[in-house]
């Protein structure tokens, strides 16, 4: 007998084949092969999405498809990696229509082409609940070089790429609490920008990614290099439409989530190297506070320089 | 203020960090960093797993996080890999017990003992719907020895590992349709033994492993190869379980899901080596059939030596 191919694999022949690249066997294999580059390491990172919790079911696909792969992007930019590549799972509920398919894999092609990366392997199934996704993206970083969460150290300037806030503003607006006239609030929240490009190999002293908001993940780096931080609300950056909802949001920029911005420390020695970097990439750079020696805690000061009490850190999904 | 740690971050600490090996920068940061040993490559492989689909939700735990690991550790298996480590993203039903989690990574914790893995990073998050999993292993092999599904050439032998169908008759046992006095069955449909350790490197000239039914996989093997396949039903390795159900349960061998046996094309030049391989890790290789020149099709021939007619080629989630 001639064993029909069922319909899972015409699925991900129909679709998903199309995205493959270099060293995914053309899909038709059961594993990616892959060497990173002479000299260099490989970097790796997996993030999940769930329809529901990190977008809601009537989201346009290509969006939701965009935002995996870019929250997993905005991680290697993090550690001053190279993106290369992407696994990634799908389980989706038999009656996803196929404008579904088709949509989230126009948004992955897009930013393929915009990331220079490929799929390189993955598993498509079925779920009785929401749909449910999965990505491991792949960089490559010199040997030794990759940026750390620890590292910095007393004296290193807090920075930040962008502005600050915007994702957790347009969640607001998303849920109908705040106004967007031009509609940058609800974009920033929908579509992350990882800022990839941005060199920080032997220039940031540690680093990561804004995702669960800034206060919160600068507690992170506090805690992994064992150091203090001392952020002045003042010279965080805001958008405009950031600045016009008003001194009531200023907390909610500090501590929402979905910035995917990066974080970084920076000794004063290695500012003019950043600020070189980020003309290069074409990325705003704002120094935004310290780092100073003693227990691993974050201070805000305030717009009117006075310690600023904050609710809550940060976003968590328990 | 110092900013608390979320729940998100103690359930990490709590249950998953205690798995983390090097590169993973103890699950710290938002990313692994990793080499391929020198001369080697990586090979990458990804599965989801969601209850209610590939387990039942009062499975337990400790066989859930174990099958989810081994099912990927069989896909590097059939490539000739040396598993190294691997990512894993994790979404849970905010009520999931505590006792779930222990379960979920005890289980983990004792196949990396046996398998010679670690954690090297992941995600966490809550889901409104059923638990859903999704594990990415990395393996390596050395340089351009990766085994592929192409390859296979008129001649080779079709060789499998271990014994076919007791998987999918423990399905049926689990459904309560077979009986099974030993547990045999059971334990074989719901815990992998994944082929890891049977140097295939340099001997099979194609190969995967059988996940989806035997025939249907081979079809994969044909396809992938340009090439025909002739199995002999009457070669094909049973337990004495399957044995004992009699042959009304062959074609649910033959195409059931669920083996994770390697199949492998063997040029005859290379039989020799297969089995000196095969005894030095004690696993048991048999051959089935040849490939043939031709279009690329499956002929099982039956026990009584004629073409046996097949209602499905084996199993897909859609």
């Amino acid at each position: 007998m001639t064993s029909e191919l069922p319909a899972e694999f015409a699925l991900i022949a129909r679709h998903f084949r199309p995205l493959a690249g270099p060293g995914s066997l053309d899909l038709q294999d059961d594993a990616a092969v892959l060497a990173p580059p002479a000299g260099r390491e490989l970097v790796l990172t997996a993030d999940a999405m769930v329809a529901g919790v990190h977008f809601l079911p009537d989201d346009p696909p290509d969006l939701v498809g965009r935002k995996l792969l870019r929250v997993n992007l905005s991680d290697l930019a993090a550690k001053g990696a190279t993106p290369l590549g992407y696994l990634m799972t799908v389980s989706t509920p038999r009656d996803t229509p196929e404008t579904w398919f088709v949509g989230f894999v126009a948004g992955l092609a897009a930013d393929q082409r915009a990331y220079g990366v490929s799929l390189l392997g993955g598993d498509t199934t079925s779920t009785p609940g929401p749909i449910a996704l999965s990505l491991t993206a792949i960089g490559h970083v010199g040997s030794g070089q990759a940026v750390h969460r620890a590292g910095a150290s007393a004296g290193d300037g807090i920075w930040v790429t962008g502005t600050i806030g915007d994702g957790a503003l347009g969640l607001a607006v998303a849920r109908g609490r705040l106004a967007d006239a031009s509609g940058h609030l609800l974009s920033r929240y929908r579509l992350p920008q990882p800022r990839v490009g941005l060199r920080i190999e032997g220039v940031a002293s540690a680093g990561m990614d804004v995702s669960d908001g800034l206060v919160q993940d600068l507690g992170h780096i506090c805690r992994a290099g064992d150091i203090g931080a001392e952020l002045e609300a003042r010279l965080v950056p805001l958008s405009a439409p950031a600045h016009a909802a008003g001194p009531e949001w200023l907390a909610t920029c500090l501590t929402g989530g979905d910035d995917y911005e990066l974080l970084l420390a920076v000794p004063p020695a290695r500012e003019a190297a950043l600020q070189s970097a980020a003309r290069a990439a074409d990325i705003a750079v704002t120094r935004i506070g310290r780092f100073v020696s003693g227990i691993p805690r974050v201070i805000v000061y305030g717009v009117d320089g006075s310690p600023m009490p904050l609710a809550t850190g940060g976003w968590s999904h328990f």
